[in-house]
């Protein structure tokens, strides 16, 4: 293994469900949903199958899916050439594989919000790039975790060439306000950076959170590359179509990297996600409401247990804070979890530089069906 | 557009088969099949849709695939553990790029046999890694690709890092003898070279050329990358299943890579490829069969419309030489041909430094239904 990616000789969502697998725990450590998309959608790749789409889809992804996306990207405020602006990938994590690769190298520094989703450092490290990590502030009064534009700002240097954003933010839940998102764009446009902008929980936030897309802040749209994925929306993780969309040289570069990655995938299930992109809008509508309370059952239960849980306004995750029930560190106790009370979840430090920071928080999934969040409620029980 | 990805960004499959569909040619360009795989793998994708099958698979593959896969491994002569020795991957074209990406690095010399599959090449530059070209040897008596043993040692230097090996080999249809295996191996064994092997074509010999792996070749089992997919066993290139295969430590680095390449994919298909590798082999010999008459059925058709024809011992693929026909460039004649008489093929010149190779050669693929290939054998005449 090349140096540049030892340190990520494993990935924590492998190993956890790995662990989880072998010990039979309620699996609350990978973000996926234990039940499916909408039946449409299901029937769409039924009939693909059965129609011939099993061959090679074409290398930006088959046209009425590109269509799809572009509408799609539209309800959120961006227009989309089908043709030139829309890529079709293997599900977010090759849209940023193949952005990073593309859009960075050596001598390029890359600036990464902590806590960090995994891949976005490794993708870093395979293109031969820096990575300048900036922390995410949390809050101790509302324990939510905020952006440091001092601290962004300070971060930037002359070889700064890219920012990784994400919001709805992993693991945190925290869906960036729009007068943060505004300062990181001024910033990216005052310094000539592109973003790469994984808002692959678009459709999952909670409350009165809003989701602002990047690409629709001022200056963004021309150097945004925005990626988003069916898993997260439509409850097929496993199928990994996801998308990257961003004006015609940024999405040229992405696919040049692209197409050697993979070429292509996931052929029957492109037209299946395309439908569901055009008709099963009010199933997302259902499903955001239906994690909405899934999220308040586990933050509730994880209360009782005796965590102190931090807010969550997006994604599929809740953090909580291990020290009120006498632990000091949560990474030891994510390990040692599974076995100990039968559920698994993941340590919020292994999204950070040597895994120093956030050190008292362990990062739940909700996104599972209610007597399952149930189960793993009562076994935390077992903790104090 | 990182500067070492500039040569790459296109490939010629995404053009020429774009050209085929906007011009209606007869696309014998990209190497896909036009009927289905075993009946009996699609009844069980349907099954894995319809049964939660749905979600991220394990990162390395279902163990069920894993099994399988070292099953079919047994057959070609080398055991590999399925839960250390075998990595699932997105195609043949994931499992190239992760290899190259993990095992190579700048500094780092890569030897390539021309012409070559383009993502061998663009792997290469991702990685940071230099190529090495060595032209295999038009004989031209016999009109078959030798491997030149003498330009490969020539080759060598401290910096060769690994050797990427494909055979059966795709452009040329040539399938390496042992004896020419065998040299290649002890090059390997002599220098400690990494041998990454492509052999997504070994069901796909014709006549009596035998398939020899390059793992059961003398020491090299513990140096080996094998690499398939089920995309050329069984016909369905769009599902994009493919598997790395080696000792420990190399798949250990690959799954690194290909971790946060695409960390997962094509969940559903992953035990409908597993059931085929199982039970539907008499299926593959069939359509190795049939494959072989294509084969003879295009060459024949090829050499009447007046096209000097190679031999082709394995792979979808013939190559022609146009200059009896009054061309002198081939390459040219490929992008005017969909225009000028519907049907599409690729130029070899593309597969070769700056183009420069094998000018006078088209790639035709006969992975083809008969009537299709009658159709463009009837088109092709119209060039006389
Ligand atoms: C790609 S596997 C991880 C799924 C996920 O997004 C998460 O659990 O954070
Ligand atoms: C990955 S698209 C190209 C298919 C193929 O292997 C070929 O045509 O050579």
């Amino acid at each position: 293994l090349v140096p540049a990616l030892r340190p990520f000789a494993s990935t924590i969502f492998a190993e956890m469900t790995a662990l989880a697998t072998r010990t039979s725990a309620v699996n609350l450590g990978q973000g996926f949903p234990d039940t499916d998309g909408p039946a449409g959608m299901l029937d769409a790749v039924h009939d693909a199958i059965d129609n011939g789409a099993n061959q090679y889809p074409p290398g930006p992804g088959r046209p009425e899916l590109r269509a799809a996306v572009s509408e799609h990207r539209k309800r959120f405020g961006v227009e989309y050439d089908p043709d030139t602006e829309v890529l079709v990938t293997t599900g977010a994590t090759e849209a940023i594989a193949a952005s990073v690769l593309a859009l960075t190298d050596q001598g390029d520094d890359v600036l990464v919000l902590e806590p960090y989703y995994d891949s976005y450092v490794a993708a870093v490290a395979m293109a031969g790039a820096r990575r300048r990590v900036v922390a995410l502030h949390l809050d101790e009064s509302s324990g939510r975790f905020e952006l440091d534009v001092a601290a962004l700002e300070a971060a930037i240097t002359d070889s700064t060439r890219a920012i990784i954003v994400n919001s709805p933010h992993n693991p945190t839940g925290t869906v960036f306000t729009r007068a943060e998102l505004a300062a990181l764009a001024e910033l990216c446009v005052r310094h000539d950076l592109i973003a790469i902008s994984d808002e692959v929980y678009e459709h999952l936030v909670f409350d009165d959170a809003e989701h602002v897309p990047v690409a629709t802040l001022p200056g963004m749209a021309e150097r945004t590359v925005t990626i988003s994925s069916a898993g997260k929306i439509f409850n097929c993780t496993g199928w990994k179509i996801g998308w990257a969309c961003g004006n015609r040289d940024l999405i040229a570069a992405v696919r040049a990297a692209k197409q050697f990655l993979t070429f292509v995938s996931g052929g029957p299930f492109q037209p299946a996600v395309a439908h569901a992109l055009r008709t099963e809008l009010d199933w997302v509508g259902q499903s955001r409401a239906a994690l909405g309370d899934k999220r308040d059952r586990l933050s509730a239960g994880l209360a009782e247990a005796g965590f102190s849980v931090l807010p969550s306004s997006g994604t599929y995750f809740v953090c909580a804070d291990v020290r009120p029930l006498g632990y000091s560190d949560a990474t030891d106790l994510a390990w040692a979890l599974p076995e100990r009370v039968g559920v698994a979840a993941v340590p919020v430090s292994v999204f950070t530089e040597n895994g120093a920071g956030n050190t008292h928080l362990l990062r739940f999934a909700f996104c599972k069906r209610d007597e399952v969040l149930d189960t793993a409620i009562e076994r935390l029980h077992r903790l104090t």
